[in-house]
């Protein structure tokens, strides 16, 4: 009898698990940073939790939210974290997401303990227009994304009723992604016909044992200007416990390349460093320490 | 022996959630909103996470705290949130709470996915001098209630100190429910002294079968002028999964109305969506969307 | 086969436990207030949550992260909660920690449920130039301890790249601790060179059975001019549940004094009252309440 009740106890703890629940993770690092432009090297840290909630509907769709403790607010509003539903037909999701070409296309690898000005990444237009850079927030963005196989297919659109800012229409973008075994193709393409602006742009990842290339090319126009080009190539090599990035990128004639590598302690522990140059603004930084994930 | 440990650990994890301890839930929502006088309709979504303090003192009172993490910097200064202890005494609890007559009489049904403006809400002095409306802030308010039988009573004020804004005196309230059966009855008094001001407010909620009527009428007066009375009324009807909502209120004069249906999916996620009028703004307003509780 | 299912379930917890997690605590209170130089004695609460994170690496390095959700948005940048690794070599901490000063030597005990202005703490360098009070904030602080028998020595360095308010130098301090039986003894220095600042501080803790004695005295130099000396002195007496607090301080020639109790109600609740009287300002405040810690 005593088993027995044992038994019930775990069952319904398992219950409860496998019903809507909110879960903590996290994410901290401490550590040195020169920044661009720095005199003095400083010291850096932060520590992060975010909230996962998950749930299943009676015929099986799964639907949550996710945020971090230090956007809560932004979140109630619908301008941090995201919330979807997902199931056979796919996944809907809103929120301060990314554009579905950024989604599908995604970035090159970064380096450092703090992304050193997060330079790898390519320019999208979704988030100039719909996180700030032109002085707007129209988030919450919604996005829904079907896959089959190897292929994965989104769209994107930012809230058309932007109550922030000029009132430019929605930012619309799409994304398709393929996978086939160690390489990954995409294609991403966005426009916010108001403005006249519009950006498409390719992708590929690919994998050769422990090495991993990653490379984007873009093409945009911006308030009707054709502003050129933009391309982001990285390679990251990595054997045990260590892992060694390098990327390099002109993005509309600015140019700007990184090195970086970190070394896994195990249980969510790594040692990271990088170095990152911007050669048209003849800056450089680097940072050095160590980050956690909870 | 093996099984004994396991019997073992299984106690010792119940005496940890017998404890004082933090628990999470959370709420979600994601749809569409034409909000009063928009032009366009616009994506709407939130997340948010709630925290549960909770524990026991050596002679069986039960005390406890709650608070939303986006307002976890207002509650660290009692003004978002509520901490409680309760016994045989009855229940004293301080925060960002509602006044004692809001407490006992409520508000009849709302509608829609985001409330639309919470039109089917009557009009509380408490909120008025004590939560911004007049440029005050005077929480952490402090309520007293005490039940026996189907009889609930409810005192409570307003922060004696308030050091923001007018130097005006708390505002009293006294809320008075009994419950018999399917009907509850309940009587809200508020008086804030210092302004002239009072409020008068009975209120009924009753259940027939699937269907539900809420109804509440007041009578105010404010800065020393009969501002008139308000009643609000609504009914809903709910049968297996489907919830459906009506509601109308005339508020000093200003009228209003909303319809709204819900349809339970299981598991914390429902659809939502609801229509609401501001007659005496000739606006309206709908959403429509999913909403989700963990 | 059904208890090893059990057992197994079990042991996966326990490992998931012990792996790398974020936990949560809190804290919270309820009570009035009549604040220095308050016409109106007022009420009091205020409810918290603290993230703690910990996790291990492969070698048996600890690290983790801890600060509280109404902090997350400064924990995010370094300003608020803490981040650490300690092992066989000491502890390296980062973030919005004390001066290796106050670390060591400390504050006296105060009295009161909110600590009523905080009177029985001793003016530490690293807080007047590293934490706001001269519109600096150069946070992260790092700190590195080491601790070998009853001896514990710590080392701390402000931010040393100030990119806010004026660009002094970090301010260093040394903290030095020797506990022996019911005895401590400590030794503080810090220093700012820059603002030809310094401050030595030594502090004595004893404990009598139920009677414990806490003292500091401190002199110090700011922006070049001697200001003189700084002591506390506090005696706090607990019997079961009781406990009683008493201190007086004089700081650069400001006199205070405290009085205090608590009685605790098991479970984490405690009743908590405090008098404090500034008796350079000719100002006094008590405050009455429930303290909660979950």
């Amino acid at each position: 009898m005593k088993h027995l009740l044992v038994t019930t106890t775990i069952l319904a703890l398992s219950a409860g698990f496998a019903a809507a629940e909110v879960t903590l993770s996290g994410d901290a690092r401490m550590g040195i940073i020169n920044n661009f432009g720095d005199d003095d090297t400083g010291f850096t840290s932060r520590a992060r939790v975010k909230f996962t909630l998950s749930g299943e509907t009676d015929t099986g769709l799964s639907f949550g939210a996710s945020f971090r403790a230090d956007n809560a607010s932004a979140a109630s509003a619908g301008n941090a974290g995201e919330v979807f539903i997902s199931g056979a037909f796919g996944k809907l999701t809103m929120g301060d997401i990314d554009g579905a070409a950024q989604q599908a296309v995604g970035n090159v690898d970064g380096v450092g303990l703090t992304g050193l000005g997060d330079l790898n990444e390519a320019v999208y237009l979704h988030n100039l227009f719909d996180e700030g850079a032109f002085g707007l927030n129209s988030d919450p963005t919604a996005a829904y994304e079907y896959s089959t196989g190897g292929f994965t297919g989104i769209i994107s659109v930012s809230n058309p009723d932007n109550l922030v800012g000029v009132d430019i229409d929605p930012t619309f973008a799409l994304g398709l992604k393929y996978v086939m075994g160690d390489y990954t193709f995409a294609l991403g393409y966005e426009d916010n016909n108001d403005s006249d602006s519009d950006h498409v742009i390719v992708g590929v990842n690919a994998t050769f044992g422990a090495f991993t290339v990653k490379a984007n090319y873009g093409q945009a126009t911006v308030f009707g200007v054709d502003v050129g080009d933009q391309w982001h190539l990285s390679g990251t090599y990595s054997a045990d416990a260590l892992s060694v990035t390098a990327f390099v990128v002109n993005e509309f004639d600015a140019e700007a390349y990184g090195l970086g590598a970190s070394y896994d302690l195990g249980g969510g522990a790594k040692v990271v460093g990088g170095y990152a140059r911007n050669d048209s603004a003849d800056t450089d930084a680097f940072d050095f320490g160590l980050s956690f994930s909870f």
